[in-house]
């Protein structure tokens, strides 16, 4: 058993000139293997093929992907500033729903405009800065959310998650499951129920363990089990995490949290999203923008090892899905709680009317 | 590629002295495996690990079973009969839910009363016919609901369906997939999607592995997406099976079905039960009486060959759910349809009033 003090999804080794190491989220709750990334390469797969996961934890590989991409020797600013973009562009195409990942990926290219250098040193020390000023935001923000989140559901005993918006979805605490590690350190006795996440499991795989290792009392049901769950009465509340918000509040997570919203709805259990500012895209109105990446059928098919379905069927992954601001309760995010869901709201919330 | 026409789910061979052949649900679509059962444990062990499964096929494997049971020399009927009851009792214990092993080991135990004889061959064969009609009964009882459930929804052109209520959980073409396989028969362009069934996967191994093999477009797709499914509008109907319907119409079938119920309400989708008269217990007024198997935990976090979840989590695995009459917009039965799903109905249309 690996203590949790000691868990870091992410660490950044050395200077401008280091290299990234992540836990290998694809091995967990078996193994816990530490990856190291020294070309870009190897931090593309690891966001495609979902090593790290979790769009703020995402943003945070991404930002340090870019300081990986731009490694070189360059002979000037500008040289270094047409890789910068490059390298952007390129991870930017690892995971397309990922907003997190493109708003990081947008304060490193806007980097080299704010601190205005000739110096190749000099700029990519800057960008160094920026990615661990992105790490140090996300980490603050985590325990921002928590305290936000177990301020409002104080009187709320037993909860059901999705997916895994937890410390390895993030720098640290994570999103949802800081709501309910936050609880735990108030001292708080709480039960959390854990989808398990089809296909790829975040939920069984991930979250359970994140919980455990807290001392949280865990409960593992498949997907499908929920609306039994709610129905016997087992679940006050639910609370997930998001990859992306719009305007109005509709927000995409992994697929399966629409479902759960119209079974909460139906059994009057308020559902609630945990997720930091940077999760709201304000250039959609509402969730129809939302691209929804669609995933290999392999996934559903030989998720385990072993195909599980004849070959050659046809399958539908999609791996989001949208839940429209009406279905949810509130927004938890780190600058405080979202009441009544809407653009108004989410603007004064977020402080930009 | 087995040819559809070859498979038989469950096949006796020789005479009363003779030996159950079943199909290895559990191996497929990998591999097509039959199954002898020679003794009584064999049957038992088939039936609880869900060798054979489907709450139809059950009942014809217990009553075969049963066969097996009796198969010393007894020096009596009466002890023979008294084997017969031990044999009943002990094959009753492997699954708790399904009415149709109730329902059939009911009908060899009345055996005895509805032949008398003094002679214990005399009796073997009577009890060997009880299970040969029940077999060919169920065979017919199949082709009545296909039809019911294609004239009835000569308009629906994509479903859905859960688990497997099909030509393996019967004696051939099954409830729910009859009723597909019928539409297809009568020359009908339909398309199925499937939900895959956590945790054990009947729909992605053994329902798409049936329509494929009659050439039905058959799409799979996780359970947690059904909701997403339904919103794209994919869906006009859902149709599955059940595993005990109480007087009133509530039915209790593979876990994930009120979800998908209450979702299908939620999207202005039908959701129709397709369900032999045998499957109705209507000594329970409505479906509380329902008594939920709740099952291994391995079978969520050890379900494919690898844990996929922390050792000693906490999990809840019940095998079933209720879904209350007025969720089921029909039940196709083999007699007929049931509208409006309440008790006068349910009585009517199986003839009882």
């Amino acid at each position: 058993m690996v203590e949790t003090n000691k868990i870091e999804t992410l660490r950044w080794v050395g200077g401008f000139d280091g290299h990234l190491v992540m836990i290998d989220q694809t091995q967990l709750p078996g193994e816990l293997i530490e990856l190291e990334c020294r070309d870009i390469d190897t931090v593309f797969e690891a966001i495609q093929m979902l090593r790290v996961r979790g769009a703020p934890a995402i943003g945070i590989a991404g930002a340090y992907g870019v300081l990986i991409g731009i490694q070189s020797d360059f002979d000037s600013v500008s040289a270094l500033k047409i890789q910068l973009a490059r390298t952007c562009d390129y991870l930017a195409e690892s995971r397309p729903t990922a907003v997190n990942l493109f708003w990081a990926l947008n304060r490193m290219r806007r980097t080299p405009d704010e601190f205005p250098t000739d110096d190749v040193i000099e700029l990519k020390n800057a960008l160094l800065k920026t990615a661990v000023e992105i790490h140090e935001e996300d980490r603050q923000m985590c325990h921002a959310i928590g305290q936000h989140g177990a301020d409002l559901l104080a009187n709320v005993d037993s909860f059901l998650t999705h997916c895994n918006a937890g410390g390895l979805a993030t720098a640290e605490y994570g999103t949802a499951l800081s709501v309910f590690f936050t609880c735990h350190d108030r001292g708080r006795k709480i039960k959390v129920y854990v989808d398990e996440t089809r296909p790829l499991l975040q939920g069984a795989r991930l979250t359970t363990w994140e919980l455990m290792q807290h001392g949280i009392d865990t409960t593992l049901i498949c997907d499908s089990m929920a609306a039994q769950v709610m129905r016997e009465g087992r679940i006050e509340a639910i609370v997930t995490g998001a990859d992306r918000i719009a305007r109005n509040g509709d927000a995409a997570n992994k697929i399966g949290t629409y479902s759960l919203a119209v079974l909460a709805r139906h059994h009057g259990i308020p559902l609630y999203i945990a997720a930091p500012s940077s999760t709201f895209d304000l250039s959609l109105p509402d969730g129809d923008g939302i691209p929804i990446e669609e995933r290999r059928a392999e996934e559903i098919t030989h998720g385990f090892g072993r195909p599980t379905a004849p070959e050659g069927v046809h399958v539908y992954n999609p791996a989001f899905d949208v839940t429209p601001s009406d279905y949810i309760e509130a927004i938890i995010t780190e600058r405080g709680v979202i009441h009544e869901v809407n653009e108004d709201n989410v603007l004064s919330v977020l402080g930009i009317c």
